[in-house]
């Protein structure tokens, strides 16, 4: 992981525009301002272009959309593609509903994202890879590296496969990544919140593949940090040490150091 | 309490559909995944039904119902009655506006849930019985077995209604819980959760009394357990040591066992 | 601080209606039931007014605002107005979009708010004073002082514009206050929050100046008193504390003893 990458989101606190899923809000804001970029959420149609135009990084995120939501996101979307600020699409449950599907390809047809997020089975929609899903999560198993790449082509952006091991494919580039910890299983929005990390990362000046690698690398370490604390006791515990642990700096993570 | 009904649930991890109030979402979400089952919440009329139609229980909560909600509400509980999958209606503040007891009336017109829980001020609306509230609490006092029964047997439905000592009422039935902790009422969808559990407790292979007993009894255990950490200090560090009561097996709550 | 009016928001436990973002929805809640008030939340235009009319308070945050929460801001703030209950209105981001800047001045147009409460940058765009701003976060320097006697007579209020300093302005009378901890920063939602607590001190029988004292004093000697547990390792474990710290006696934050 480029650490410089980590370095640079907090020396300009990016201003990251939301338009998110209502579940993980509040989660999404608290552990964006952690980690050291700046979360505003606006949703309105009447504002949702204006506020992107404003704004250092876009995240599009369906997980609760309505059809009102939808049309502030393509505003949002389409705003952020003019002025060249790097947009994230999280596609989450894309493959739970007819609904859904279509709407996230009615995104995809008028925004061009610089990264998409997903789960495998999320991922997989897109390209038409059949794949077995529950509700928003992912149940299948199979060729991950094969479901990057063809996002990554087919929409021409930097693709994020996560799960046990995370998928990155930029170009013709593959890179994998094995940070993370089962407790991210049980927290509601720990993928959601991933896009809004990513989203701050690909503010910075480095390559998209060394970005998104950043990105789920220290939310990875992260989560491994903040299990490994003793005061971790469940779910509930490591979910406010996890909002902790993304304050930290790369180098305190990596050493899995935990006495403070 | 048949704690097979827990084990059932962490075993098959059942997906529940939420069409659920703002407020609590992210509580809901987690508190049921900490629990061992799996959330999932959409609310566009599009794709309510929809979803409802590939989960395993629905719950249906009204504490910040808009009139898109509503029918969101009523397409997904009708396509859960179709399929034959447990509804659970939760009546937050239904006595509090005009408006919440005519939607609540007309939810009930169209959808028959397999339980209804709320407090006694709700419950007892929903039969028409006076009972002194405050905005969505019940501050009355009196006979809620006779809420429940009236509810149960009005609504030919499993009646919960919640409170220092829960009543639960299903036929002609009445079983009494007493487990719980003061701290729940300090807690902002204390309630909301329990609905949660419950609605998961239903997809079990028991009868209905047996599943909404399991369900809260284990959910006051699981506060009692919390509220004893010697980390808690007040309603915050409560929050997070219940969502983690809330995985642990049902034996070490009645142990009330602390050291981990 | 007249450590009075805290007393008396804890014994009448006053019902604050909210119309809030639904980015803070849970945490203000909790908060302000740790506090010692009742928070309710109902947003559906059909029953804002009837809400508000059975409340001690109402509390009007344009933090995601829609075209339809709006209307309901209006309708609840009109209703408050005419049984005199206290309306706090809080102009989250007034002067990040055009859209924002429009509806509090339509707000304002049609209801009377007790008090208004914002960081420098929201209140000096209500009465067009420039002011640099990034996003909802006011990143301006100036005087604030200013800032807060020009929104207190402009609209015939109480002006508390918060910051590292907190100034309170009322009719010729300008409070300061210090209170405060860095961790409220890095705290989604920590502003809103103040409102409602500040909805709550202002059903009391004092002096609004002294209420809003009140209300921010109180609210900085909880945070402080949060940032100096030993547990606090970041802003997520601050969280829990701080609404923790908010249930406390006055007294107790004073002292600044945190053994427990």
């Amino acid at each position: 992981m480029k650490v410089e990458i980590i370095k640079e989101v907090r020396e300009h606190q990016p201003l990251i525009h939301h338009i998110t899923n209502q579940v993980v809000m509040n989660f999404s804001a608290n552990g964006l301002l952690s980690f050291g970029a700046s979360p505003v959420m606006a949703k309105a149609q009447e504002e949702a272009a204006e506020m992107a135009s404003h704004a250092d990084g876009l995240l599009l995120n369906i997980g609760t959309l309505t059809s009102g939501d939808l049309e502030a996101m393509i505003a949002a979307g389409k705003a952020a593609n003019q002025i060249g600020i790097p947009v994230v699409l999280d596609p989450v449950g894309a493959a739970a509903t007819t609904w859904r599907s279509q709407a996230v390809k009615k995104i995809l047809a008028e925004v061009h994202p610089s990264a998409i997020k997903g789960n495998a089975g999320e991922m997989a929609h897109l390209v038409n890879i059949p794949w077995e899903t529950k509700g928003v999560d992912s149940t299948g198993e199979g060729n991950t590296e094969n479901i990057a790449a063809q996002v990554a082509d087919t929409y021409d952006t930097t693709a994020i496969v996560t799960g046990k091991k995370d998928i990155i494919c930029q170009g013709n580039r593959i890179i994998e990544n094995n940070t993370g910890d089962p407790y991210l299983s049980k927290l509601t929005g720990a993928g959601c919140l991933l896009g809004s990390i990513l989203a701050a990362c690909l503010t910075t000046g480095h390559s998209a593949d060394q970005q998104a690698l950043a990105a789920v690398n220290f939310y990875g370490l992260a989560a491994e940090y903040a299990a490994d604390s003793p005061d971790v006791k469940g779910p509930g515990t490591f979910m406010s040490r996890f909002i902790d642990a993304l304050s930290k700096d790369p180098a305190k993570l990596n050493r899995r150091d935990i006495d403070e």
